[in-house]
Protein backbone atom coordinates (compact mmCIF):
# COMPACT_ATOMS: atom_id res chain seq x y z
CA UNK A 1 0.00 0.00 0.00
CA UNK A 2 1.02 3.65 -0.82
CA UNK A 3 -1.12 4.93 1.96
CA UNK A 4 1.56 6.69 3.80
CA UNK A 5 3.36 8.41 1.00
CA UNK A 6 -0.01 9.48 -0.47
CA UNK A 7 -1.24 11.17 2.92
CA UNK A 8 2.35 12.61 3.77
CA UNK A 9 2.14 14.81 0.68
CA UNK A 10 -1.38 16.14 1.09
CA UNK A 11 -1.07 20.01 1.25
CA UNK A 12 -2.58 20.20 4.44
CA UNK A 13 -0.80 17.26 5.79
CA UNK A 14 2.85 18.22 4.89
CA UNK A 15 4.58 14.93 6.04
CA UNK A 16 2.76 15.25 9.30
CA UNK A 17 0.76 12.14 9.37
CA UNK A 18 -1.38 10.38 12.10
CA UNK A 19 0.06 7.02 11.90
CA UNK A 20 -3.01 5.45 13.85
CA UNK A 21 -5.27 6.44 10.83
CA UNK A 22 -2.99 5.71 8.54
CA UNK A 23 -2.72 1.82 9.85
CA UNK A 24 -6.58 2.27 9.94
CA UNK A 25 -6.93 2.94 6.32
CA UNK A 26 -4.57 -0.36 5.85
CA UNK A 27 -6.13 -2.24 8.00
CA UNK A 28 -10.17 -1.83 6.62
CA UNK A 29 -8.83 -2.42 3.35
CA UNK A 30 -7.52 -5.67 4.70
CA UNK A 31 -10.50 -6.37 6.41
CA UNK A 32 -12.64 -5.72 3.39
CA UNK A 33 -10.77 -8.05 1.40
CA UNK A 34 -10.92 -10.58 4.02
CA UNK A 35 -14.56 -10.48 4.69
CA UNK A 36 -15.44 -10.17 0.86
CA UNK A 37 -13.57 -13.46 0.38
CA UNK A 38 -14.81 -15.30 3.60
CA UNK A 39 -18.45 -14.58 2.81
CA UNK A 40 -17.48 -16.37 -0.51
CA UNK A 41 -15.17 -18.94 0.92
CA UNK A 42 -18.37 -19.58 3.61
CA UNK A 43 -20.98 -19.91 0.74
CA UNK A 44 -18.80 -22.42 -1.48
CA UNK A 45 -18.76 -24.81 1.79
CA UNK A 46 -20.86 -28.13 2.20
CA UNK A 47 -22.22 -26.70 5.25
CA UNK A 48 -22.97 -22.78 3.62
CA UNK A 49 -26.62 -23.34 6.00
CA UNK A 50 -24.65 -23.20 9.03
CA UNK A 51 -22.75 -19.98 7.97
CA UNK A 52 -25.81 -17.94 7.19
CA UNK A 53 -25.18 -14.95 9.88
CA UNK A 54 -21.43 -15.22 9.35
CA UNK A 55 -21.94 -14.30 5.90
CA UNK A 56 -24.38 -11.96 6.87
CA UNK A 57 -21.83 -10.13 9.02
CA UNK A 58 -19.28 -10.42 6.54
CA UNK A 59 -21.01 -8.40 3.75
CA UNK A 60 -22.01 -5.59 6.51
CA UNK A 61 -18.22 -5.40 7.15
CA UNK A 62 -16.86 -5.37 4.55
CA UNK A 63 -19.24 -2.34 3.50
CA UNK A 64 -18.40 -0.56 6.31
CA UNK A 65 -14.44 -1.15 6.11
CA UNK A 66 -14.22 -0.03 2.47
CA UNK A 67 -16.10 3.51 3.65
CA UNK A 68 -14.23 3.80 6.27
CA UNK A 69 -11.28 3.45 4.20
CA UNK A 70 -12.63 6.40 1.99
CA UNK A 71 -13.95 8.44 4.29
CA UNK A 72 -10.62 7.93 6.18
CA UNK A 73 -7.98 8.70 3.60
CA UNK A 74 -9.37 12.94 3.18
CA UNK A 75 -7.60 15.44 4.66
CA UNK A 76 -9.05 18.54 2.61
CA UNK A 77 -11.24 20.59 4.71
CA UNK A 78 -12.63 18.80 8.11
CA UNK A 79 -15.41 16.28 8.92
CA UNK A 80 -14.19 14.79 12.23
CA UNK A 81 -17.86 13.57 14.01
CA UNK A 82 -18.83 12.06 10.77
CA UNK A 83 -15.34 9.88 10.54
CA UNK A 84 -15.42 9.46 14.20
CA UNK A 85 -18.92 7.65 13.74
CA UNK A 86 -18.02 6.21 11.11
CA UNK A 87 -14.64 4.16 12.23
CA UNK A 88 -17.37 3.59 15.61
CA UNK A 89 -19.83 1.74 13.67
CA UNK A 90 -16.72 -0.28 12.01
CA UNK A 91 -14.97 -1.09 14.82
CA UNK A 92 -18.21 -2.44 15.64
CA UNK A 93 -18.93 -4.60 12.12
CA UNK A 94 -15.42 -5.90 13.17
CA UNK A 95 -16.07 -6.89 16.70
CA UNK A 96 -19.13 -9.01 15.97
CA UNK A 97 -18.33 -10.68 12.32
CA UNK A 98 -14.60 -11.56 14.38
CA UNK A 99 -16.95 -13.15 16.64
CA UNK A 100 -19.23 -15.06 14.50
CA UNK A 101 -16.18 -15.89 12.58
CA UNK A 102 -14.30 -17.01 15.61
CA UNK A 103 -16.67 -19.85 16.11
CA UNK A 104 -15.95 -21.34 13.09
CA UNK A 105 -12.58 -21.03 13.31
CA UNK A 106 -11.11 -24.55 14.04
CA UNK A 107 -13.58 -25.59 11.05
CA UNK A 108 -12.84 -23.16 8.56
CA UNK A 109 -9.47 -21.41 7.80
CA UNK A 110 -10.88 -18.51 6.42
CA UNK A 111 -13.16 -18.14 9.19
CA UNK A 112 -10.11 -18.25 11.17
CA UNK A 113 -8.22 -16.14 9.34
CA UNK A 114 -10.48 -13.77 8.70
CA UNK A 115 -11.73 -13.38 12.47
CA UNK A 116 -7.84 -12.48 12.80
CA UNK A 117 -8.46 -9.63 9.88
CA UNK A 118 -11.22 -8.41 11.57
CA UNK A 119 -9.48 -8.06 15.17
CA UNK A 120 -6.97 -6.30 14.12
CA UNK A 121 -9.20 -3.81 12.16
CA UNK A 122 -11.38 -2.90 15.08
CA UNK A 123 -8.35 -2.26 17.04
CA UNK A 124 -6.98 -0.32 14.93
CA UNK A 125 -10.43 1.53 14.16
CA UNK A 126 -10.15 2.10 18.14
CA UNK A 127 -6.77 3.27 17.64
CA UNK A 128 -7.45 5.91 15.36
CA UNK A 129 -10.66 7.20 16.99
CA UNK A 130 -8.60 7.92 19.84
CA UNK A 131 -6.60 10.57 17.85
CA UNK A 132 -9.62 12.45 16.25
CA UNK A 133 -10.43 15.84 18.26
CA UNK A 134 -14.06 16.56 17.57
CA UNK A 135 -14.99 20.28 17.89
CA UNK A 136 -18.07 21.13 19.62
CA UNK A 137 -21.03 22.01 17.84
CA UNK B 1 -36.68 1.14 -7.39
CA UNK B 2 -37.51 -2.52 -6.70
CA UNK B 3 -37.00 -1.87 -2.61
CA UNK B 4 -40.02 -2.68 -1.20
CA UNK B 5 -40.90 -5.30 -3.80
CA UNK B 6 -37.75 -7.49 -2.92
CA UNK B 7 -37.37 -6.73 0.73
CA UNK B 8 -41.45 -8.19 1.17
CA UNK B 9 -40.19 -11.35 -0.59
CA UNK B 10 -37.48 -12.26 1.67
CA UNK B 11 -38.38 -15.41 3.65
CA UNK B 12 -37.54 -14.37 7.06
CA UNK B 13 -39.61 -10.60 6.21
CA UNK B 14 -42.72 -12.70 4.52
CA UNK B 15 -44.12 -9.46 3.83
CA UNK B 16 -43.97 -7.97 7.37
CA UNK B 17 -41.76 -4.49 6.18
CA UNK B 18 -40.24 -2.22 7.95
CA UNK B 19 -41.92 0.96 6.16
CA UNK B 20 -39.26 3.21 7.65
CA UNK B 21 -36.69 1.39 6.95
CA UNK B 22 -37.38 0.59 3.35
CA UNK B 23 -37.85 4.44 2.91
CA UNK B 24 -34.60 4.96 4.73
CA UNK B 25 -32.64 2.63 1.57
CA UNK B 26 -34.63 4.24 -0.86
CA UNK B 27 -33.21 7.76 0.43
CA UNK B 28 -30.19 6.48 0.84
CA UNK B 29 -29.59 5.81 -2.96
CA UNK B 30 -30.80 9.38 -4.00
CA UNK B 31 -28.46 11.25 -1.57
CA UNK B 32 -25.67 8.99 -2.69
CA UNK B 33 -26.22 10.26 -6.35
CA UNK B 34 -26.94 13.57 -5.40
CA UNK B 35 -23.66 13.85 -3.75
CA UNK B 36 -21.56 12.07 -6.03
CA UNK B 37 -23.34 14.28 -8.24
CA UNK B 38 -22.80 17.48 -6.30
CA UNK B 39 -19.33 16.51 -5.51
CA UNK B 40 -18.71 16.64 -9.20
CA UNK B 41 -20.44 19.60 -10.81
CA UNK B 42 -18.70 21.82 -7.47
CA UNK B 43 -15.62 20.41 -9.68
CA UNK B 44 -16.88 21.91 -12.58
CA UNK B 45 -17.86 25.27 -11.12
CA UNK B 46 -15.25 28.16 -11.90
CA UNK B 47 -15.36 28.59 -8.45
CA UNK B 48 -14.17 25.32 -7.16
CA UNK B 49 -11.93 27.28 -4.75
CA UNK B 50 -14.57 28.13 -2.64
CA UNK B 51 -16.46 24.51 -3.09
CA UNK B 52 -13.72 22.40 -1.88
CA UNK B 53 -15.60 21.44 2.07
CA UNK B 54 -18.93 21.25 -0.06
CA UNK B 55 -16.87 18.39 -2.04
CA UNK B 56 -15.14 17.00 1.06
CA UNK B 57 -18.61 16.28 2.61
CA UNK B 58 -20.25 15.34 -0.36
CA UNK B 59 -17.84 12.57 -1.04
CA UNK B 60 -18.00 11.20 2.69
CA UNK B 61 -21.77 11.56 2.94
CA UNK B 62 -22.02 9.43 -0.71
CA UNK B 63 -19.73 6.97 1.15
CA UNK B 64 -21.83 6.23 3.83
CA UNK B 65 -25.23 6.48 2.06
CA UNK B 66 -23.69 3.69 -0.58
CA UNK B 67 -22.70 1.28 2.92
CA UNK B 68 -26.20 2.48 4.41
CA UNK B 69 -27.97 1.10 1.78
CA UNK B 70 -26.51 -1.83 1.57
CA UNK B 71 -26.29 -3.26 5.29
CA UNK B 72 -30.02 -1.89 5.55
CA UNK B 73 -31.22 -4.01 2.52
CA UNK B 74 -30.21 -7.10 4.55
CA UNK B 75 -32.28 -9.30 6.35
CA UNK B 76 -30.88 -12.61 6.71
CA UNK B 77 -29.64 -13.36 10.10
CA UNK B 78 -28.74 -10.17 12.48
CA UNK B 79 -26.66 -7.09 13.10
CA UNK B 80 -28.67 -4.62 14.61
CA UNK B 81 -26.13 -2.93 16.58
CA UNK B 82 -24.52 -2.28 13.36
CA UNK B 83 -27.15 -1.11 11.13
CA UNK B 84 -27.85 1.24 14.03
CA UNK B 85 -24.50 2.99 14.03
CA UNK B 86 -24.37 2.62 10.16
CA UNK B 87 -27.53 4.88 10.31
CA UNK B 88 -26.40 7.50 13.19
CA UNK B 89 -23.25 7.68 10.92
CA UNK B 90 -25.03 8.40 8.11
CA UNK B 91 -27.63 10.78 9.29
CA UNK B 92 -24.61 13.08 10.77
CA UNK B 93 -23.21 12.95 6.95
CA UNK B 94 -26.25 14.34 5.61
CA UNK B 95 -26.92 16.66 8.53
CA UNK B 96 -23.42 18.20 8.13
CA UNK B 97 -23.23 17.57 4.01
CA UNK B 98 -26.86 20.10 3.74
CA UNK B 99 -25.40 22.25 5.94
CA UNK B 100 -23.15 22.90 3.90
CA UNK B 101 -24.77 22.81 0.56
CA UNK B 102 -27.28 25.17 2.12
CA UNK B 103 -24.61 28.49 2.48
CA UNK B 104 -23.93 27.79 -1.84
CA UNK B 105 -27.59 26.91 -2.77
CA UNK B 106 -28.68 30.63 -3.90
CA UNK B 107 -25.40 30.53 -6.23
CA UNK B 108 -25.50 27.07 -7.36
CA UNK B 109 -28.73 25.04 -8.02
CA UNK B 110 -26.76 21.46 -7.48
CA UNK B 111 -26.16 22.83 -3.75
CA UNK B 112 -29.83 23.53 -3.28
CA UNK B 113 -30.97 20.46 -4.74
CA UNK B 114 -28.57 17.85 -2.68
CA UNK B 115 -29.08 19.77 0.66
CA UNK B 116 -32.99 19.14 -0.04
CA UNK B 117 -31.90 15.16 -1.02
CA UNK B 118 -29.28 14.99 2.44
CA UNK B 119 -31.89 16.63 4.61
CA UNK B 120 -34.21 13.82 3.36
CA UNK B 121 -31.97 11.36 4.06
CA UNK B 122 -30.97 12.33 7.56
CA UNK B 123 -34.82 12.15 8.15
CA UNK B 124 -35.62 9.07 6.76
CA UNK B 125 -32.02 7.75 8.24
CA UNK B 126 -33.60 9.00 11.87
CA UNK B 127 -36.63 7.44 11.43
CA UNK B 128 -35.44 4.25 10.66
CA UNK B 129 -32.68 4.09 13.73
CA UNK B 130 -36.03 5.03 15.88
CA UNK B 131 -37.47 1.19 14.57
CA UNK B 132 -34.51 -0.92 15.25
CA UNK B 133 -34.16 -2.72 18.46
CA UNK B 134 -31.03 -3.45 19.73
CA UNK B 135 -30.76 -6.65 22.15
CA UNK B 136 -28.33 -6.27 25.46
CA UNK B 137 -24.62 -7.25 25.14
CA UNK C 1 -34.40 10.22 -7.41
CA UNK C 2 -33.08 13.65 -7.95
CA UNK C 3 -30.71 12.38 -10.75
CA UNK C 4 -32.56 14.75 -13.48
CA UNK C 5 -32.34 17.66 -11.78
CA UNK C 6 -28.84 17.48 -10.24
CA UNK C 7 -27.16 16.22 -13.86
CA UNK C 8 -29.18 19.00 -15.19
CA UNK C 9 -28.11 21.11 -12.62
CA UNK C 10 -23.92 20.59 -13.71
CA UNK C 11 -22.19 23.97 -14.70
CA UNK C 12 -21.13 21.68 -18.01
CA UNK C 13 -24.30 20.22 -18.74
CA UNK C 14 -26.64 23.31 -18.30
CA UNK C 15 -29.87 21.53 -19.24
CA UNK C 16 -28.87 19.72 -21.86
CA UNK C 17 -29.22 15.85 -20.09
CA UNK C 18 -28.35 12.66 -21.65
CA UNK C 19 -31.74 10.86 -21.08
CA UNK C 20 -30.53 7.84 -21.19
CA UNK C 21 -27.07 7.74 -19.41
CA UNK C 22 -30.12 9.51 -16.62
CA UNK C 23 -32.03 6.16 -16.54
CA UNK C 24 -29.14 3.90 -17.13
CA UNK C 25 -28.13 5.51 -13.70
CA UNK C 26 -31.49 5.04 -11.86
CA UNK C 27 -32.06 1.56 -12.57
CA UNK C 28 -28.52 0.90 -12.36
CA UNK C 29 -29.35 2.20 -8.20
CA UNK C 30 -32.46 0.04 -8.55
CA UNK C 31 -30.16 -2.85 -9.94
CA UNK C 32 -27.80 -2.78 -7.06
CA UNK C 33 -30.10 -2.56 -4.21
CA UNK C 34 -32.06 -5.50 -5.69
CA UNK C 35 -29.10 -7.41 -5.97
CA UNK C 36 -27.72 -7.12 -2.80
CA UNK C 37 -31.61 -7.66 -1.37
CA UNK C 38 -31.83 -11.19 -3.70
CA UNK C 39 -28.53 -12.56 -2.23
CA UNK C 40 -29.37 -11.96 0.63
CA UNK C 41 -32.79 -13.32 0.09
CA UNK C 42 -31.37 -16.49 -1.09
CA UNK C 43 -28.76 -16.91 1.50
CA UNK C 44 -32.19 -16.99 3.95
CA UNK C 45 -33.66 -19.83 1.90
CA UNK C 46 -34.02 -22.85 3.34
CA UNK C 47 -32.35 -24.57 -0.13
CA UNK C 48 -29.57 -21.73 -0.13
CA UNK C 49 -26.96 -24.46 -1.49
CA UNK C 50 -28.92 -24.36 -5.32
CA UNK C 51 -28.83 -20.81 -4.76
CA UNK C 52 -24.96 -20.38 -4.58
CA UNK C 53 -24.08 -19.40 -7.70
CA UNK C 54 -27.11 -16.89 -7.60
CA UNK C 55 -25.74 -15.35 -4.94
CA UNK C 56 -22.36 -15.10 -6.37
CA UNK C 57 -23.62 -13.38 -9.37
CA UNK C 58 -25.94 -10.93 -7.26
CA UNK C 59 -22.88 -9.74 -5.20
CA UNK C 60 -20.81 -8.81 -8.39
CA UNK C 61 -23.73 -7.57 -10.13
CA UNK C 62 -24.07 -4.91 -7.24
CA UNK C 63 -20.85 -4.23 -7.25
CA UNK C 64 -20.59 -3.39 -10.94
CA UNK C 65 -23.96 -1.17 -10.43
CA UNK C 66 -22.31 0.53 -7.79
CA UNK C 67 -19.73 1.58 -9.59
CA UNK C 68 -21.45 2.47 -12.62
CA UNK C 69 -23.68 4.96 -10.69
CA UNK C 70 -20.78 6.62 -9.33
CA UNK C 71 -19.38 6.76 -12.90
CA UNK C 72 -22.25 7.99 -14.87
CA UNK C 73 -23.16 10.64 -12.38
CA UNK C 74 -19.42 12.67 -13.67
CA UNK C 75 -19.50 15.44 -15.80
CA UNK C 76 -16.71 17.42 -15.50
CA UNK C 77 -13.95 17.06 -17.89
CA UNK C 78 -14.25 13.43 -19.84
CA UNK C 79 -13.49 10.09 -19.23
CA UNK C 80 -16.24 8.31 -22.46
CA UNK C 81 -13.57 5.33 -22.61
CA UNK C 82 -13.98 3.96 -18.94
CA UNK C 83 -17.79 4.90 -18.95
CA UNK C 84 -18.14 3.06 -22.43
CA UNK C 85 -16.42 0.04 -20.76
CA UNK C 86 -18.02 0.08 -16.76
CA UNK C 87 -21.43 -0.38 -18.29
CA UNK C 88 -20.14 -2.98 -20.76
CA UNK C 89 -19.02 -4.65 -17.93
CA UNK C 90 -22.37 -4.09 -16.50
CA UNK C 91 -24.65 -5.28 -19.10
CA UNK C 92 -23.21 -8.59 -19.04
CA UNK C 93 -23.20 -8.81 -15.23
CA UNK C 94 -26.85 -7.74 -15.42
CA UNK C 95 -27.15 -10.37 -18.27
CA UNK C 96 -25.89 -13.64 -16.54
CA UNK C 97 -27.41 -12.68 -12.93
CA UNK C 98 -31.22 -12.10 -14.97
CA UNK C 99 -30.30 -15.61 -16.36
CA UNK C 100 -29.18 -17.14 -13.40
CA UNK C 101 -32.13 -15.40 -11.40
CA UNK C 102 -34.37 -16.42 -13.94
CA UNK C 103 -34.01 -19.73 -13.12
CA UNK C 104 -35.54 -19.68 -9.52
CA UNK C 105 -38.47 -17.44 -10.36
CA UNK C 106 -41.22 -19.53 -10.35
CA UNK C 107 -40.41 -20.93 -7.01
CA UNK C 108 -38.74 -17.54 -5.50
CA UNK C 109 -40.53 -14.11 -5.85
CA UNK C 110 -36.92 -12.17 -4.87
CA UNK C 111 -35.37 -13.75 -8.17
CA UNK C 112 -38.19 -13.66 -10.27
CA UNK C 113 -38.55 -9.40 -9.17
CA UNK C 114 -34.18 -9.04 -9.69
CA UNK C 115 -33.95 -10.88 -12.36
CA UNK C 116 -36.65 -8.05 -13.77
CA UNK C 117 -34.89 -5.53 -12.75
CA UNK C 118 -31.79 -6.63 -14.23
CA UNK C 119 -33.11 -6.76 -17.27
CA UNK C 120 -34.10 -3.09 -16.82
CA UNK C 121 -30.97 -2.57 -16.08
CA UNK C 122 -28.90 -4.00 -18.98
CA UNK C 123 -30.98 -2.83 -21.46
CA UNK C 124 -30.51 0.72 -19.80
CA UNK C 125 -26.82 0.46 -19.83
CA UNK C 126 -27.21 -0.75 -23.49
CA UNK C 127 -29.07 2.30 -24.56
CA UNK C 128 -26.49 4.85 -23.01
CA UNK C 129 -23.49 3.35 -24.43
CA UNK C 130 -24.77 4.00 -27.54
CA UNK C 131 -24.77 7.13 -26.82
CA UNK C 132 -21.22 7.61 -25.85
CA UNK C 133 -18.85 8.97 -28.38
CA UNK C 134 -15.77 7.71 -27.52
CA UNK C 135 -12.58 9.61 -28.84
CA UNK C 136 -9.71 8.07 -31.13
CA UNK C 137 -6.46 7.12 -29.49
CA UNK D 1 -3.14 -7.77 3.26
CA UNK D 2 -4.36 -11.20 3.76
CA UNK D 3 -5.71 -12.24 0.29
CA UNK D 4 -3.32 -14.78 -0.48
CA UNK D 5 -4.05 -16.51 2.85
CA UNK D 6 -7.98 -16.49 2.11
CA UNK D 7 -8.02 -17.25 -0.99
CA UNK D 8 -6.26 -20.30 -0.32
CA UNK D 9 -8.78 -21.05 2.00
CA UNK D 10 -11.33 -21.42 0.05
CA UNK D 11 -12.79 -24.55 -0.18
CA UNK D 12 -13.10 -25.15 -4.09
CA UNK D 13 -9.61 -23.19 -4.30
CA UNK D 14 -7.42 -25.75 -1.71
CA UNK D 15 -4.31 -24.04 -1.91
CA UNK D 16 -4.03 -23.79 -5.87
CA UNK D 17 -4.60 -20.22 -6.39
CA UNK D 18 -4.30 -17.72 -9.23
CA UNK D 19 -0.92 -15.39 -8.35
CA UNK D 20 -1.73 -13.03 -11.32
CA UNK D 21 -5.01 -12.69 -9.76
CA UNK D 22 -4.11 -12.34 -6.10
CA UNK D 23 -1.65 -9.79 -6.93
CA UNK D 24 -4.74 -7.55 -8.87
CA UNK D 25 -6.64 -7.58 -5.98
CA UNK D 26 -3.97 -5.73 -3.81
CA UNK D 27 -3.26 -3.85 -6.19
CA UNK D 28 -6.85 -2.43 -7.04
CA UNK D 29 -7.02 -1.92 -2.90
CA UNK D 30 -3.73 0.00 -3.18
CA UNK D 31 -4.78 1.76 -6.04
CA UNK D 32 -8.29 2.18 -4.90
CA UNK D 33 -6.85 4.63 -1.37
CA UNK D 34 -3.62 5.94 -4.11
CA UNK D 35 -6.94 7.24 -6.08
CA UNK D 36 -8.97 8.56 -3.25
CA UNK D 37 -6.03 10.36 -1.31
CA UNK D 38 -4.24 11.74 -4.55
CA UNK D 39 -8.25 13.13 -5.80
CA UNK D 40 -8.50 14.74 -2.12
CA UNK D 41 -4.91 15.84 -2.26
CA UNK D 42 -5.72 17.94 -5.73
CA UNK D 43 -8.89 19.51 -4.20
CA UNK D 44 -6.52 20.80 -1.08
CA UNK D 45 -4.06 22.75 -3.98
CA UNK D 46 -4.21 26.23 -4.26
CA UNK D 47 -4.17 25.43 -8.14
CA UNK D 48 -7.25 23.08 -7.93
CA UNK D 49 -8.55 24.71 -11.10
CA UNK D 50 -6.11 23.02 -13.09
CA UNK D 51 -6.32 19.68 -11.50
CA UNK D 52 -10.10 18.87 -12.17
CA UNK D 53 -9.77 16.28 -14.98
CA UNK D 54 -6.97 14.64 -12.46
CA UNK D 55 -10.06 14.56 -9.57
CA UNK D 56 -12.78 13.05 -12.14
CA UNK D 57 -10.30 10.44 -13.37
CA UNK D 58 -9.19 9.42 -9.66
CA UNK D 59 -12.45 9.22 -8.14
CA UNK D 60 -13.85 7.11 -11.71
CA UNK D 61 -10.38 4.89 -10.83
CA UNK D 62 -11.05 4.05 -7.36
CA UNK D 63 -14.51 3.29 -7.87
CA UNK D 64 -13.65 0.61 -10.54
CA UNK D 65 -10.68 -0.51 -8.75
CA UNK D 66 -13.39 -1.45 -5.61
CA UNK D 67 -15.83 -3.19 -7.57
CA UNK D 68 -12.93 -5.13 -9.31
CA UNK D 69 -11.09 -5.80 -5.80
CA UNK D 70 -14.86 -7.22 -4.87
CA UNK D 71 -15.23 -9.21 -7.99
CA UNK D 72 -11.68 -10.59 -8.11
CA UNK D 73 -12.40 -11.70 -4.87
CA UNK D 74 -14.91 -14.36 -5.45
CA UNK D 75 -14.33 -17.90 -6.26
CA UNK D 76 -17.64 -19.91 -5.39
CA UNK D 77 -19.33 -20.45 -8.70
CA UNK D 78 -17.76 -19.07 -11.84
CA UNK D 79 -18.24 -15.43 -13.12
CA UNK D 80 -15.69 -15.00 -15.62
CA UNK D 81 -17.14 -13.50 -18.88
CA UNK D 82 -17.55 -10.39 -15.99
CA UNK D 83 -14.43 -10.59 -14.22
CA UNK D 84 -12.40 -10.41 -17.17
CA UNK D 85 -15.00 -7.29 -18.54
CA UNK D 86 -14.49 -5.56 -15.14
CA UNK D 87 -11.09 -6.29 -15.20
CA UNK D 88 -10.52 -4.54 -18.87
CA UNK D 89 -12.41 -1.68 -17.47
CA UNK D 90 -10.21 -1.43 -14.57
CA UNK D 91 -7.03 -1.59 -16.61
CA UNK D 92 -8.26 1.08 -18.79
CA UNK D 93 -9.01 3.73 -15.94
CA UNK D 94 -5.79 3.18 -14.36
CA UNK D 95 -4.35 3.95 -17.73
CA UNK D 96 -5.92 7.20 -18.17
CA UNK D 97 -5.12 7.92 -14.58
CA UNK D 98 -1.75 7.66 -14.86
CA UNK D 99 -1.45 9.64 -18.08
CA UNK D 100 -2.96 12.90 -16.25
CA UNK D 101 -1.76 12.06 -13.01
CA UNK D 102 1.84 12.22 -14.86
CA UNK D 103 1.16 15.54 -15.99
CA UNK D 104 1.45 16.91 -12.50
CA UNK D 105 4.12 14.68 -11.38
CA UNK D 106 6.91 17.38 -11.28
CA UNK D 107 4.64 19.45 -9.26
CA UNK D 108 2.59 17.40 -7.29
CA UNK D 109 4.06 14.27 -5.45
CA UNK D 110 0.85 12.56 -4.84
CA UNK D 111 0.34 12.80 -8.46
CA UNK D 112 3.59 11.14 -9.04
CA UNK D 113 2.82 8.29 -6.13
CA UNK D 114 -0.71 7.74 -7.31
CA UNK D 115 0.44 6.98 -11.08
CA UNK D 116 2.76 4.57 -10.05
CA UNK D 117 -0.08 3.16 -8.10
CA UNK D 118 -1.68 3.68 -11.32
CA UNK D 119 0.86 1.89 -13.53
CA UNK D 120 1.32 -0.91 -11.45
CA UNK D 121 -2.57 -1.63 -10.58
CA UNK D 122 -3.33 -1.36 -14.89
CA UNK D 123 -0.03 -4.04 -15.23
CA UNK D 124 -1.65 -6.16 -12.80
CA UNK D 125 -4.94 -6.20 -14.29
CA UNK D 126 -3.68 -6.83 -17.69
CA UNK D 127 -1.22 -9.88 -16.24
CA UNK D 128 -4.69 -11.40 -14.60
CA UNK D 129 -7.17 -11.06 -17.24
CA UNK D 130 -4.32 -13.55 -19.29
CA UNK D 131 -5.20 -15.90 -16.85
CA UNK D 132 -9.33 -16.09 -16.88
CA UNK D 133 -10.06 -18.58 -19.30
CA UNK D 134 -13.91 -17.22 -20.57
CA UNK D 135 -16.17 -19.98 -22.15
CA UNK D 136 -18.54 -19.97 -25.23
CA UNK D 137 -21.62 -18.32 -24.86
Amino acid sequence: MHTQEMIAAHPHVQGNVNEALLRCIDLCHDCAQACTACADACLGEKGVSELIQCIRLNLDCADLCNASAGIGSRRTGSNQEVMKRVLEACAEACRVCAEECGKHATRHNHCRICADACRACEDACTRAIGTIKVAMH
